[in-house]
């Protein structure tokens, strides 16, 4: 049983969703698949060129009230974050150059962390190398493979991915086939990867 | 403990909201205070002239299979109504003309049924005469009423409050001044109407 967690750096309610999702996934004994995949091209397809938080003030301002409730709900730390939305393409490109290190989760939790918790620049590398470290990983080879040609591709192709399955908006869940999408639907993205529609769990 | 429930008859997430929500307050001891609005002029403030689902058809096409997915988690009949958004002026203004009418909660849940369990045009007069007399209720006084100066003022006045609260979407809680948006905030803003933040609960 695997459960797909598409997920953009960018992303606020992504945050609470990342910070909880291998706990909650780890008791139901459900696998998680991390995808990376950038929503800057997504919202351009729908004719935005920013978040839809920013260009749709009323929305942005109950989303900043939310989700610092949710975070204080889970009890995650949030701090809004003095940039937004930050540009999660270079540590998007390490999630991809890391597909398969075992660091990888440790690595996106700590950079939705650095975001929306500590509210640190993630569009740099010093931030992103600081990350590294503090997980013992080495980080300047990884920020050249950052750059690889084939990494890049890769991101790429997980976006064009992202758009494939209908993806729109982030946190995003595939589990058995199906769509889910939000923060609020971790739970029954869960209940469909064990085999059945739980929506009553929310 | 109160709960504002604000209610636009053509919204598609707000039917499983109006369904379950007497059954769910009832049981938490939370008194509902129906709030019927329109989120027409709302979307017009957006610059929409269509709801964001016929906009944004990546996002409607998630939205009709996962609506029914949640109608189906709570074992409540749909249909994919024939027309969408179907306009629900008429029957607001009955409810507004209608708001300390002991059977207002049973109109509200039958229009919401009628829309999208069988797929039947509320915003004609005859259906809602119709729903009406099921609930023994002689229609026609109503209908009257529904067309006064002091009712149409009293919707506008509802929407024109709605936009002040910040509401963008239904369905929408209000809940000791917290505001909660979206089908699946329904036990947050329940929560909260008891006295405290459980977003843990989802």
């Amino acid at each position: 049983m695997t459960l797909d967690f598409w997920f953009e750096f960018g992303s606020t309610y992504t945050y609470p969703s990342a910070a909880r999702l291998r706990e909650i996934a780890a008791a139901a004994g459900v696998t998680v698949s991390w995808q990376p995949f950038l929503l800057g091209p997504i919202f351009r397809d729908q004719g935005w060129n920013d978040s839809p938080f920013n260009l749709y003030p009323v929305k942005g301002s109950y989303m900043w009230r939310d989700v610092a409730r949710v975070c204080d709900g889970h009890g995650l730390p949030w701090t809004r974050p003095s940039v937004f939305p930050r540009n999660g393409l270079l540590a998007a490109r390490i999630a991809c150059a890391a597909h398969d290190a075992h660091w990888l989760p440790d690595f996106i939790v700590a950079v939705f962390a650095a975001n929306f918790a500590f509210d640190r620049e993630i569009a740099e590398a010093d931030v992103l190398l600081d990350i590294l470290h503090g997980l013992g990983v080495d980080g300047g080879p990884w920020l050249e493979r950052a750059q690889d040609r084939a990494t890049k591709d890769r991101l790429r192709a997980q976006t064009d991915r992202a758009r494939e399955l209908g993806i729109f908006g982030a946190p995003s869940f595939v589990a058995g086939g199906e769509l889910f999408w939000g923060n609020d639907r971790l739970g029954d993205a869960i209940a469909w990867a064990l085999g059945g529609n739980d929506a009553k769990a929310t």
